[in-house]
């Protein structure tokens, strides 16, 4: 099991606001899991992967893909007072859910 | 209502890793929370701050402070697989909980 965090870098964010993007993102695909799922991935240490994707169009094309086999994701916009844009798409979500399943998806982005 | 999330900048760590053991701290810390005060939390925003500490030591005498004020935290190890040694202590997850009572606890560390 495992989650992953997707985080535009087409975007000017410091590490800290990475951070707390990846927190909310992490928080939100976590809490529209099943509890069976959400279990499975605390009992097996919360494994987290944090990707980088190019733009906000790439993120909502991965975000179609999970949500077409039923993964659970949360795309998350900033609120927008400091580093970015009114909402501006930052983040994604994605899991936690089985490594396969997650994998055929992410395969092609890179770590961040 | 907010989070707070201090992460170490005596060790050295990559931002996704530093991105991912925020994560961590944040779920955890959460999960911890009673369900009123995560409910307050998640309707007014999910408000997360990203702070930095200097030492192991300092991250454990907040995880103290905020205890003695029965405020819910998590301390984060990592497995050390990668970037740091086995089992180091990388971040703290504290809340979420009222600001008032979040504030007077960190008043004194830098955003990260």
């Amino acid at each position: 099991m495992k989650q992953v965090l997707i985080v535009r870098t087409d975007i000017k964010m410091g590490k800290g606001k990475i951070a707390a993007q990846c927190a909310h993102a992490s928080i939100s695909a976590y809490e529209k899991t099943p509890f069976a799922k959400k279990n499975l991935w605390k009992i097996s240490g919360q494994k987290k992967i944090v990707l980088k994707a190019d733009s906000e169009k790439e993120l909502r094309d991965i975000e179609k893909t999970a949500q077409m086999k039923n993964i659970k994701t949360a795309l998350i916009r900033d609120a927008g007072h400091t580093q970015v844009e009114p909402n501006t798409v930052t983040a994604l979500g994605i899991g936690p859910d089985e490594d396969g399943k997650i994998d055929e998806i992410v395969r092609k982005l890179k770590l961040l």
